[in-house]
């Protein structure tokens, strides 16, 4: 299916040159137009989560209502939490966050009313109250696993409705640097959406078409974004980042890194495109973030020279058709930075993102009346047939 | 992508007016050609699952070194017992069912050796390993969720490695009859694989294509066809012919039933198809099964009724490009015959059978390397300005 021209997705549109388009704006005009938090910099996701949903850039007032309205939908049902208080520690985080996002869909009220058979002219109006619920428990399920995981299992507090979405999500996850809950802010924003063919994105549309609730949608996306050739690269790339860096690198060695990579044996994460053909604006306004917070850390040094190497190493291997750093390249350095050192658990970050594009576009689709995704398949020798390539055929 | 050749997909093909063909061969020849179980009439899942695999259709002994392996295989981690014990009842069996699945993945050898680096020309062998162990618990979780919610949390009881996988899996729902152990076979014969473009398998091929392992992968698959326009039809469809039932049906009082689906204001569950034009072998085959064994219960009278009524109505509408009946409208009226009336549940003894397809090419999938699927997506506007309609375009 590369490059075929097989889906409609209204909330974001992907150049390979430029990167990508959240309803017509680049990152560095949604940096510049979004409102920001009381004395930040950078924007927050509600006026994002607005942009895709409505095409407008909100007014603050607009995304302060978003704002408390998430924080008083953000309550868990008890079966959820004791799921994740069950959990097993050799469990992917990716695969708790999955497996409780559609645990939830008990809570389903698209589900309930299909079953009570509503209108299909009405079908949006559910898919948005669950999105609305959705996105609003996400952080509190996230929170849940980290602090299960990596802080003895304890409590992640209670949400302040006086606080936006990034912050509450910080604060249950237990950090209080305030330049962190900025980088989340920015974090939360640009891991939203990538147009609609990428694996998360395709999926979720996919499932939605056969009219599964959001829950089901996109707990589905998420069992996708937790894959290696996908989100799971963050948490591979810091891996390889750190391998590198016990490699004893040093500063020019090409022949280290082109040495290490054969080593480790595997693609190079967080390099490369399937559309994109340059480097990855959400690449840009990381490091950009890093220049003006953490211009000093090693391993943000690490990455901006491997930033200057490994193209080189990919264009002479020949393989690759996008030489470039993408996203997942540089967003482990930013958070190992402010303590966050648990790799396993980045992906989980990537998804809680992601719903806020995912669920924007389901929207669009019931409202729009999509009917069922159903591509044909064929076989090999179906297709040696079609092309005259088998004797018989 | 309606109909768009964009997948590659061995081991079935799907045919307009004819129907599905299982590596060539059409339901009634795999009825003729594959093992039965000792006096058994019945096709062996096992049969089509190592036909789908090799192409090749396998001797007694091949199917029943299967059946052995999966009994080997069916041992539950404990974490995934206790998390199906602590589900409230208000969670559907499908969530229940998916929830568990990517629970599982804690067990996944091919994630552990893709962590570990192995060479890209092995990775078939670790989806093959991991399939066969998630082919072996489905009937674990499944009759679990079942005995939870309809029998009291009474034990499934232990494996019988002398015993086939289907009678493996009746006896641990809780049914002695050997009939519905032989229904058993057919039906999860004859919803294992469909292709490569429905839902579920497309979800699977989708997800499995970012190196998601094959737990991560199936239960993705599971949120489609938990969607009522895809495997929830069957639950779907029985509810509404014990509507149409209790509605008061007259044997030939097509008014009737057109104002039953006008009151039940939903598509006509079981009916029309997205690549079918004609009756689907698979509604064939479980009206034989039924002449055979319930030729006078009067639900099977009522859904044989429908038949002749309800492509009429559809005619009639003009709307459906496919009036005729699929695999959906039959399966309910079998089961409940033996007592299975929990019609909630009829997804998952679907999701159990078509693990055997999509993991099946799976295994392929990954032995031919396939890439990242990664289709297009545009925006209305982007679409507008392709064909020249938007003036500015
Ligand atoms: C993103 C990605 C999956 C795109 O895949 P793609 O569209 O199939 O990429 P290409 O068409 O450029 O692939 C052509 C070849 O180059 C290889 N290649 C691509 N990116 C590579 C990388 N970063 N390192 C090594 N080899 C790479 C591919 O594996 C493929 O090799 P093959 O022919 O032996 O299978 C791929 O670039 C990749 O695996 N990158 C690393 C993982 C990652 O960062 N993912 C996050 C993306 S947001
Ligand atoms: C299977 C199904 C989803 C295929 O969808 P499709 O390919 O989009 O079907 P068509 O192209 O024939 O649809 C054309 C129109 O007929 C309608 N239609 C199709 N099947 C119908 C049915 N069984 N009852 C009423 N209307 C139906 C569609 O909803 C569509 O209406 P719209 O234009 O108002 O949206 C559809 O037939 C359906 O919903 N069937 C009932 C559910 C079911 O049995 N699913 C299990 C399939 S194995």
């Amino acid at each position: 299916m590369r490059g075929m021209k097989g889906l409609v997705y209204e909330t974001s549109v992907l150049d390979a040159d430029e990167g990508i388009r959240f309803r017509g704006y680049s990152i560095p005009e949604c940096q510049q137009l979004l409102p920001k938090a009381p004395g930040g910099a950078e924007p927050l996701p509600e006026g994002l989560f607005w942009l895709l949903v409505t095409g407008q850039v909100p007014t603050e007032e607009q995304v302060n209502w978003l704002s408390k309205e998430w924080a008083k939908r953000a309550a868990l049902p008890s079966h959820v939490v004791t799921m994740l208080d069950n959990f097993p520690t050799n469990l992917h985080p990716m695969s708790q966050f999955s497996s409780a996002i559609t645990a939830l869909n008990s809570e389903s009220s698209f589900a309930r009313a299909y079953s009570e058979g509503v209108n299909k002219a009405t079908y949006w109006e559910f898919v948005y109250e669950d999105s609305m619920d959705l996105i609003a428990k996400l952080p509190c399920v996230a929170a849940k696993i980290y602090r299960n995981l990596y802080r003895e299992g304890s409590s992640i507090g209670a949400i302040d409705s006086s606080l936006d979405w990034s912050h509450n999500f910080t604060n249950m996850l237990g950090y209080s640097d305030a330049t962190f809950t900025e980088l989340m802010r920015l974090y939360l924003t640009i891991h939203s959406d990538h147009e609609g063919g990428n694996v998360s994105a395709h999926t979720s549309h996919l499932v939605g078409s056969a009219l599964s609730d959001p829950y089901l949608s996109f707990s589905a996306a998420m069992n996708g974004l937790a894959g290696p050739l996908h989100g799971l690269a963050n948490q591979v790339c810091m891996d390889a980042n750190v391998k590198v860096n016990v490699c004893k690198y040093s500063e020019n060695s090409v022949q280290n890194i082109r040495n290490t990579f054969l080593i480790l044996n595997c693609v190079v994460p967080g390099y490369g495109h399937a559309v994109l053909r340059r480097t990855d604006p959400r690449y840009t306004c990381q490091q950009e973030f890093a220049f003006k917070h953490l211009p000093d850390d090693p391993m943000f040094k690490l990455v901006h020279q491997l930033y200057k190497i490994v193209p080189n190493v990919l264009l002479e291997q020949g393989k690759a058709k996008n030489p470039w750093p993408n996203v997942d390249a540089h967003s482990g350095v930013l958070l190992q930075y402010y303590g966050m050192t648990e790799m396993n658990y980045y992906t989980v970050l990537f998804g809680v993102s992601r719903a806020l594009g995912v669920l924007a576009q389901l929207i669009w689709s019931r409202a729009l009346g999509f009917p069922l995704e159903r591509p044909k398949s064929m076989s090999t020798d179906g297709l040696m047939n079609l092309v005259g390539a088998n004797k018989s055929g």
